[in-house]
Formats: structure tokens, C-alpha cells, sequence
């Protein structure tokens, strides 16, 4: 690892070190194409939405309900409902900073100015707030440290406050959140209260303090919560200590278990813990974590967590696409962790898999218009569910069509603070040059080690095509510039190719395809990456999906929806020929060979009428209908109505 | 339906009319054998073991604290105890009245009266009887109709009231059992309390007592609760309506569905009403009900229900065989159902089911001492479990060893009444002749009409061998007999042959195989069912199998368990080759042509590694080491300590 020199102001996440130094909101700008679209639709309408259904359920007038002394009586919502409130100041803040509609930032400052009146209103004197604990008629401060979330709201509070230090200076957000963080190391620090919060989230929130501040009890802080947990200081409960990861230590665990969410959370603050204190063994603690789970715990979209129950990770292998909860929230946490592992290590899988993450499941919850949300992201419906309510509460994990709100609604504004700070995680630079990660059209400018002064402009319609044009605005002349580019892991089966500024052409295998020479401006690079759709096969230890294939095209897990299939079929009738090729349809769908078999009706044979499990080689084989099966892109489906749906489809061999 | 004449009195389900007549404990006996050892084994150890932990836990000293007046603060275990105590007589009083062995009879008479004297003493003079409500200190009578179960023990104090009448004639259960039923025509008739209890079974039981008694009230009240059922009397609870099938009329629904115990007793109630209502259309309701039960959510094994959550019936086709719950008490009910259903219409497929079901769960329940029981009955498990504590009530759906009692621990009682009156499934008589159902060793003697004097012999090894011999022992002069014998519908793939006294040999498809002649005593009619191991393989729409085969043996469905794979292998390890054929192993045993693949270590392929999904052309191949895979009867795993395993076997082809 290097120290990182030069370091933007206005980072989501700034180590003091590593690998690759990222670029911040002020040195990346997204200028069109697929994420252009998500964040302004987040910007224009999902921020609002977020802000009157709290106001609405009254969420927002807890700290008001504190300030006035009523909170006892009149608290609303869960817990952590404080929490979201500060994840949405987090996202208005990052989206205010960088936006580039005026109009649109100076609303939301005044937004932010008003929900930071009201959380600060309510803060203690000495640094404590939460509206949920430690009032009249309410259960006392760190009563509840496995279920209460009061550290857990710290940590978005403080990410809020951090947010609004590197947008717009340090403000009152800011102040509340120091306040808070230092009540944080008064009362959590050695000799203290000897424990951690049930839901991680507090330390990586304290290390981006310290990195903001400068102040080392920040990070002190953190890596004692970080080595105290594992060691069953939380009480054993319903879901065990696994639910906390209170039941092994960071540096032990070989993988990551138990509620995907605070997994996830967890490994992002122990990463940043072991970057800036320097401690390998922790970190690769961390990559160890990351590589088992994303080679046996991930479902093919990126989702993280198979259980409904407690909301975890399955055991290896087990996958059920039907059960499938890979919650939105573990979608952006995968995608926070796996950046802090790009950012330490440099390795292209990290972004291989955030880029999975991003394009499956932080783009399938959201609707078009941005005001509803999947809060579970199944990959197979077997049910037209109903349509959810739009003037209600929906349970959180429906998963027949999108939400406006939950009664738990951690996911509308995490993918609210993601799409914001996006473009951070298109690229980065060491001292030799750039990285780009994720491709999109943008506008790139930094200076690397040494004054040398570089400007990148990418024009791609990448993930419809796979063409990657990065033009070189400036580049200090007589300065070598090493221009690397991620070629995803998904090109395995297919050719990548790179073409330099003089028309070069040569084939690039899955990894990092780099040019290193002197640019002049105009020169340009092309990666040409093979989008056309293909056959994915599953593991055969994933017994859930044994006999299925599934279509990919670029990143984009495809899927096949009742509503495209013909006579009212619903997907279950689907079934494909993978020894023939998907092909490309019309309006981005992908049309695969296969055919539609009868749903109803029981099976009819010799002998056992009406009983599913005969001798092989009496199996009946259903009537069906040879056609070729439009599918469409996983994160669209379910936006034209109740629908089924799945991804992973039956071969007609079976 | 033809009336029944000369029914035996010795009958757990004696209907008035119907296409066959059931034989009485007194007309068939099982003399050696599988069944024979799990009757013995039930009679010396199961039933004691019954008893004992239901003194142990407080269940027994419920009643006493009643009769003493300290119930409120005193009772001991969930709202259905009183039940086990019924269900636990209702056994003895079959087995004592039936048994061979006096000393034993003359050990559970004194049981039996222990046991009465302590319920006799809890009864109130109104007839009401329960030791969870109405005394002071507990919730009113009836205050609690979804979830109290009062009406349901009521159902099997009265089943084992009937059970003392019928072996030992009317005695102080009986009287107990009457002044019960009493009491709830008059509290529940019409005009009274006009709903039904949250969960069937005293309509059941409620007819019987009417056959018992000749008193049409108790048929009428059972009848009164069939048709209030479904119209939503029950509050709408956290699992729907459906649960306690209030969703729908019995006689408009077209699948079970709902809690799968409530479900199939509910059903069983209801065919009793309609075959001595004479109701045909509440009969093929159920019977509708019945075949898309069994074509589409019933496992391999004959097990019902696939959540785990509210121990239901799972959607069509959906039958997860890792989450299977498949509970022993479903697997009872689905037998008695099943029983009901034959005497009602003769037709071979629900003694297909029966045997299934009795060979696959009921039989797999129990360990082979006797003294401890699957409540559920998974068929696939991945991990080894604890084993469980042998002084200490487990929880019900652990799964992973045999537990000696539980929390909820209805299965042991329902098994041991299922043994205690096993005889009486194996044949029936009609006006013609005698049908055999079942194959066991066996004495058979009955009366047809007109005086008619039959007695059979049974000898066979089944379901180890497929031999079945059945001696003339006496037929009366110059009368022809019609001896049926049930060809099993798994039997489709092979040839099974029938061999008349004359040594003439027929091949006989599924069915029903039938010999009408002048028998003399020492003919002999033989039976080769083909019991040669062969591959299933499942209906393509079940999405948790595609891609596997399971091996069944006659009616046994095996399955592979850790302990008898190599190398510490766990069942996951196991990959079967159907192109070849399983053959029969020593003792019992399978082996099957297949291979063990490496099941540690993460894949590692080119680009992409540690990432599941992969390209269809690059799917990586697992080394894989061919060896013949030793199978066991399902119903014997989990008896050598804990282990792995799984019915499903993945194919080397996928």
C-alpha cells in the first residue's frame, strides 16, 4: 500500500492509503447513459419521495416529538427510523455537492437546513441522540445494545455529517454529528461499556471521522468495536450470535455469515480499520471473508442472503432462487465493501462484482419513475402477487411488485446514498495513471503525483453496447500516462479487444487491460467488449437450480416475465434449448430458443395416474410449443403490472 | 356404496356403508415381519415411553391438579397436552385388546385405568373437560377457539373411548368420552357456540362415536361442523385463514391446502360425514381433493407439507426436498385419510399412497428401539447435527437425530396408535370376496355373506422380497371366492406375475389382480411383485429436484447417508450415472452407479475465479472418483449416530 497524496475533498471514502487512490465527486462526473438516468430520476423525484413518506409517518417528527417533550407518548415507526433520516441527509448532501442543476441543490440545502434543525434539536447535551431510548416513558440509554440501533444510527448520522464537511464545509449536520461521536468514545471507550452494537454500521462511519478529522480516537474507537465483537458479548438470541457476527472474530472468520446486512456493514468498517491502522492480517482477513462468499453465498445478480427469516446468508451452495432475499440494503453494502477492497488491494474482482451488484440489484429495486422499491429481490416469482399500496406501509419483503415505503425502509434511501455518490467508484489513479472500474459516459480530470495534470473523457452506451471510447483531454506533454481498463470477468467465454491511439488491435483476457505511453490530446482508446448474450450454468453444487441455465448479455442477468410470454403462459412454462444461442431482440430484449410446455392439467400415464415421480424412463415428457423466449433485463422486470418471473430457466433435457 | 353387514366390532373405523368392509382386529392378525417387529417394538417400548415422559413432564398431573383444584397455577405444557394422554390410551387400548401377549395386556389394563381414573377425575359435571381453560386462573371455555384446541382433544379423548369399547366393551373411558360428546352437541349444536375448533379431528371422531352409539346427534354435530368450516368463523390469524382451512367450504375446495394435520384430519372428518349422510358430492370433494394432493404436493416418500414455517402445504410442485417438513402426524393423517377413502370406493390408488406413506414416514419416525422420533421428516439434510438430549424435550422440526420427546409432541402417540390398529389396513371383505391391500405375514378369518366362512394365510418376506403366498385355509364347499390382491402402481416399470393354485401364470399390470374360484384348503394363490431397484425421477415442473433421480426398492424409497460413503464423504458428495442400473447390495442395501465429487475448495477457472457461475462452455467438471454409491432404506437413516443425507441424487450428467 502507498500513502494516498493529493486526495480530492470531496470522497465518500477517503483511506489515507492504498493501492489506488480514488477520485472524488469533484474530479468525476457521470454525463449520460444508463446511471445518468438512475441519478436523475433519484435526484429529481426519490429524494423527495423519501422525504414526505417520513414526514408522513412521522419518522421526521420524533425529534420534534423529543425536542417538545412528548416523545414518550408519540414516537413513531421502528427503532432505527432515526437512521433513515440521516441516510437521506447523507444522500441529499452528496447529491446537492456535486449536482449540477442549481435549482435542484439549493432545494435540497434547504431540505437539509430544515431535517437538520429537527435532528439537532433533539440531540442531548452531552452528545446523545436517539428518539427511540432514554426518555420519559421510554426504555433507558444501551439498554438494548442487540436490538435498539443506536450506534447504528450514529454511524449514518456521522456519514451525514461527514457528507455535508466535504459538499459544503463543515456545518451544523456536522457539529451534531461530532458531538455525538465523541458522546460515542465517552461512553464506548475503555472502561466504558464494554461492548458493540447488534447491527455494524458505527465503525466504518468513525474511521471516515478520524479521516475527515484527523483525530485518532475516532479510529481507536472503531477498531476496539471491531475487536470486540466475536467474543458473545451481545446476549444469544432468537437467530443465535452468528445473526450479530458476535460468534467468531473478524480475523478468524473464513467467511460471512449470519444477517447479510451487518455482515456486510462489518467487513466494509474492519477493511477501513485495517487500512489505516495497517493491519494485514485483518484485512486479508477481510479478502478471505470476500472470496468464499462471493464463490458460495452470492446468487448470480450479486444478491447477497438467502434466508427470509433472519434476513442471512445460507449455508455454501445453498441458493434458492424462489427464496431468494438478497435484501437491496446487502446489495450496497456488497458494493461499499467490495470498493474498500478495490481501493486496498487493486484487484479487478472487487469491481467485477460490484459492478454485478450495481447493474442487478441496486438498479432492479428501484421503479423508473423512483418512488417505489423491491426491498428483497427474489430471481424467481412464482405468484402474480397484488398490487402494493400506495397510500400504506407495505411488509418489507413482498417482492410481487415494487413499494413505496416499508415499515421497515432502510432501501429507498441506501439506494438514494449510492446513486448519489456514484460516480466515485467509476475510477481511480496511483502515480502512474488512471483506472477506470465501471464504465459510463463521464468527464474525468486529476492531477496525479508530480503536477502531472491529466483529463479523460469516456463515451460508451455500455451496458446496451460494449464499445468503451476514452478520449485523452490533457495530458501533461512528455508525461507517460499507464491508462488501465477493467475487462470484466463476464468476457471469459467471448473476446475483449483493445485498440490504442494508432488503431492497434489486440485481444485482452479478463482482468486489467492497460497502455502505457505519452497521450496527446485527442488521442483515444477503444475496449470493444462482447456484449452478445450467452448461457450461463450454475455450480453444480447449487442444488436449487440443478437442470437451469440463466442469460446474461454484458452485466445484465437477464430474466423471463409472464407478461412477455404468449396465451397468458406464466414463466414457470418457460423452458430452453441451451444447444442453440440466445440472440439479440428488439428494445434490449434477448430472445432464447426454447419452448413453452403446458402448466395445467396433472400427467396422466400407465399404472400411476396423477402421481409426479415415475420411473425414468417412463417420465413424461409435457406437450409443448417450440418458440423463441423473449427475455429482458432482470432489473426491469415487474414494472408493468403483477407478474412471474424467473431467471434461472429450465433446459428442455431435463 | 352397499351397506355393511356383519362388521366386526373390533374396528377402528367401522362405516355403516361403502364399496368394502373393513376387517376387525379380531379378523386379521400380523404374524411376522416388518410390520410385526415395529408392532412389538411399539408394544414393549413406545407405548411405556409415552407414558413415562408424559408423567415427567406434567402432562398426566394436569388432570390431578384439576381434580385438586390448583390447575391455575400448576398446569404444565402447551394447550394440547390432555391430547397425548388420549391418543396414548387410544393406543394401549387397541394393543391390549388385540395383543397376543396376556401379560402385557394385563400390564397396559392397568395403565389404561390409571390413566382414566386421573382424566374421569378432571371431567366437570356439565361433561366439559379440558386442563388449559375454564378453571380459575385460565382463559374462559371457548374463549379461544383458533389456537386452544379444546375441541380437538376432545376428538381423541372420545377415539380412545371408543377404541376401550371396542376391545374391552363400554367402560369408565367410554363414559367419560360419552358425557364429553354430550356436552358439545349441547354447547356447539345448533343455536349454540356456532363455529368450529382451529384445528379438525372431532368430526372424525364424532362420527365414529355415532357408529359406535347408533346416535344420529353425534353424526348430525360432526356433519354441523364439516359445513361451518370456510366461511372465515375463525379470526384471520398470522398464517391466513387457510391454516385452519377456514378460507373455503370443504366441499368447494379443490386442493388441501392450509396446515397439513389440520388439513387431513379435516378431510378424513369429512368423508365420514358424507359416507353415512350419503353426501356423493362431499365425497368427490375430497376425493378431488385427494388426487391433486397426491399429484402435486406430496413428496416422494408420501410425506405432506413443504413449510416449515406453518407446518403447511406448500404450492403446487413446490417441494423442497431440504426444507421438506413432512410431518410424522401428516404422514398418519394422510394414512387414515387414505384408509377412508378406500372403504369408500375401492380404489387401489389410496392403499398405493397408504403403503407409501406407512413404509416412507410412518415407519421412519421411530428409531428401532422404539424410544425416540422424527417429528419431521426431511429428505435431504447437509449438515450433521447434535445429537439430542435424551432428559430434555426437544424442539419439534430439528430433523437432524431422533428425539425422545418434544416440546409439541404429538408424532410418538400418533405413531403408536397407527401401529396398535395396523392389522386392520391389511384387508377387507365385500359380498364376493376378500381384497388384500397390504402384504405382511398374516392370519385372516372372516364371515362374508350368506355365511360364507373364509380364512387366509399370508407369507412373505415383502417389502425385502416380492414374494407374496396366500394359503386357502377355508372356503366354504361349492362356493367361489373372489380373492383380490393389489398389484402396486410402483410395480409400472416392471412385470409383476399372479400364480393360480393350478400353477397357471398371468402377468398383472397395477391395480388390482382378482382370482375367482371354488377354492379348497391349501390352495394357493402367489404374487411376484418385481422389488429390483430402480431409478424415479420427478415430475419436471418440481423445481428443488430437477436434475436428480431417487431409487426405490418396492414400495422403500432410499437415500444416501454419510455414514456408509468413504473417505468421510458427506451425502452432498454423491453423483449417481442413470444409464446404468442400481443393484441390490448386501442387507438391505443399494449400490447404486455413480461417483463422489471433491466437495471442498473453491473452483478455480480461468478469469473468474471463486465465482459460481460460469459460461455453459467453460461449467467446470468437479474431480470426481467413480465408485459404486451404497444406499439404505430412507426409513432407516439417522439410526447410527449423526449424519448427512439425501433421497434426490444429482446425475452426472448436469
Amino acid at each position: 500500500m502507498t500513502e494516498n497524496r493529493e486526495l480530492s475533498t470531496v470522497l465518500p471514502v477517503a483511506p489515507t492509503r492504498g493501492r489506488l487512490r480514488p477520485l472524488g465527486l469533484d474530479e468525476v462526473r457521470i454525463t449520460g447513459g444508463f446511471w445518468a438516468r438512475r441519478r436523475e430520476t433519484n435526484a429529481t423525484a426519490t429524494l423527495a419521495h423519501c422525504r414526505d413518506w417520513m414526514e408522513r409517518t412521522g419518522w421526521t417528527g420524533n425529534f420534534r416529538a423529543v425536542a417538545e417533550g412528548r416523545i414518550g407518548r408519540d414516537r413513531r415507526g421502528r427503532e432505527f427510523a432515526d437512521s433513515e433520516i440521516y441516510k437521506l441527509l447523507e444522500a441529499m448532501a452528496w447529491q446537492s455537492g456535486t449536482g449540477t442543476n442549481t435549482h435542484t441543490g439549493a432545494a435540497l440545502d434547504a431540505d437539509i437546513a430544515a431535517l437538520t434543525e429537527a435532528v439537532a434539536s433533539a440531540q442531548e447535551p452531552d452528545g446523545y441522540l436517539n428518539t427511540a431510548f432514554g426518555h420519559p416513558g421510554q426504555q433507558p440509554r444501551y439498554s438494548d445494545l442487540e436490538w435498539g440501533h443506536e450506534l447504528y444510527c450514529y454511524g449514518f448520522l456521522i456519514q451525514a455529517g461527514i457528507a455535508q464537511a466535504r459538499t459544503r464545509g463543515e456545518g451544523e449536520l456536522t457539529k451534531v454529528a461530532l458531538r455525538a461521536a465523541d458522546h460515542i468514545c465517552a461512553t464506548f471507550g475503555r472502561g466504558g461499556i464494554e461492548s458493540v452494537c447488534g447491527h455494524a454500521e458505527i465503525e466504518t462511519a468513525l474511521v471516515e471521522l478520524a479521516r475527515l478529522t484527523g483525530e485518532e480516537r475516532y479510529l481507536d474507537q472503531a477498531a476496539l468495536f471491531i475487536d470486540r465483537r466475536g467474543h458473545g458479548t451481545l446476549a444469544d438470541g432468537e437467530f443465535g450470535r452468528v445473526y450479530h457476527q458476535d460468534d467468531q472474530p473478524v480475523r478468524e472468520a473464513t467467511v460471512l455469515r449470519g444477517h447479510a446486512v451487518r455482515a456486510l456493514y462489518l467487513a466494509s468498517g474492519a477493511v477501513d480499520v485495517a487500512v489505516e491502522t495497517g493491519d494485514e492480517e485483518l484485512l486479508a482477513a477481510v479478502e478471505r471473508q470476500w472470496a468464499a462468499t462471493a464463490a458460495r453465498r452470492t446468487y448470480l445478480t450479486g444478491g447477497m442472503g438467502s434466508h427470509h427469516r433472519d434476513e442471512a446468508f445460507g449455508d455454501d451452495f445453498v441458493l434458492p432462487p424462489d427464496r431468494a432475499y438478497s435484501e437491496t440494503c446487502a446489495g450496497v453494502a456488497s458494493v461499499q465493501l467490495s470498493w474498500r477492497l478495490l481501493l486496498a488491494t487493486g484487484d479487478p474482482r472487487y469491481a467485477d462484482l460490484a459492478e454485478r451488484t450495481l447493474f442487478n440489484v441496486v438498479a432492479t429495486s428501484p421503479s423508473e419513475d423512483g418512488r417505489s422499491f423491491f426491498y428483497a429481490n427474489t430471481l424467481h416469482r412464482r405468484h402474480r402477487g397484488a398490487v402494493p399500496a400506495t397510500d400504506a406501509v407495505s411488509p418489507r419483503a413482498e417482492s410481487s411488485m415494487r413499494a413505496p415505503w416499508f415499515a421497515v425502509s432502510c432501501c429507498p434511501t441506501n439506494v438514494a446514498r449510492t446513486l448519489a455518490q456514484l460516480p466515485a467508484h467509476l475510477a481511480t489513479a496511483d502515480d502512474q495513471g488512471i483506472q477506470l472500474h465501471q464504465y459510463a459516459d463521464a468527464e474525468i480530470a486529476t492531477t496525479l503525483t508530480g503536477g502531472h495534470d491529466v483529463a479523460l473523457s469516456v463515451r460508451t452506451d455500455y451496458p446496451s453496447g460494449g464499445k468503451v471510447t476514452v478520449r485523452i483531454v490533457r495530458s501533461s506533454p512528455a508525461r507517460p500516462l499507464a491508462l488501465s481498463l477493467r475487462v470484466p470477468a463476464w468476457t471469459e467465454d467471448a473476446t475483449a479487444y483493445l485498440v490504442d491511439p494508432d488503431g492497434t488491435c489486440r485481444t485482452v483476457p479478463p482482468g486489467t487491460a492497460e497502455v502505457t505511453r505519452v497521450f496527446r490530446p485527442g488521442d483515444e482508446i477503444r475496449l470493444e467488449l462482447p456484449v452478445a448474450p450467452r448461457w450461463i450454468a450454475p455450480d453444480a453444487r447449487i442444488d436449487a437450480v440443478r437442470g437451469t441455465v440463466a442469460v446474461q448479455r454484458g452485466p445484465l442477468v437477464y430474466c423471463a416475465e409472464s407478461v412477455d410470454l404468449p396465451g397468458g403462459r406464466e414463466a414457470d412454462a418457460v423452458r430452453v434449448d441451451p444447444s442453440a444461442e440466445p440472440e439479440d431482440g428488439p428494445e434490449g430484449t434477448v430472445v432464447a430458443p426454447g419452448e413453452l410446455v403446458e402448466q395445467d392439467g396433472e400427467q396422466d400415464g400407465p399404472g400411476d395416474p396423477g402421481w409426479p415421480y415415475r420411473p425414468l424412463d417412463r417420465a413424461t415428457v409435457s406437450a409443448a410449443e417450440r418458440t423463441g423466449i423473449v427475455l429482458i433485463p432482470y432489473n426491469s422486470w415487474a414494472n408493468r403490472g403483477p407478474s412471474t418471473m424467473r431467471v434461472w430457466l429450465p433446459t428442455t433435457e431435463t
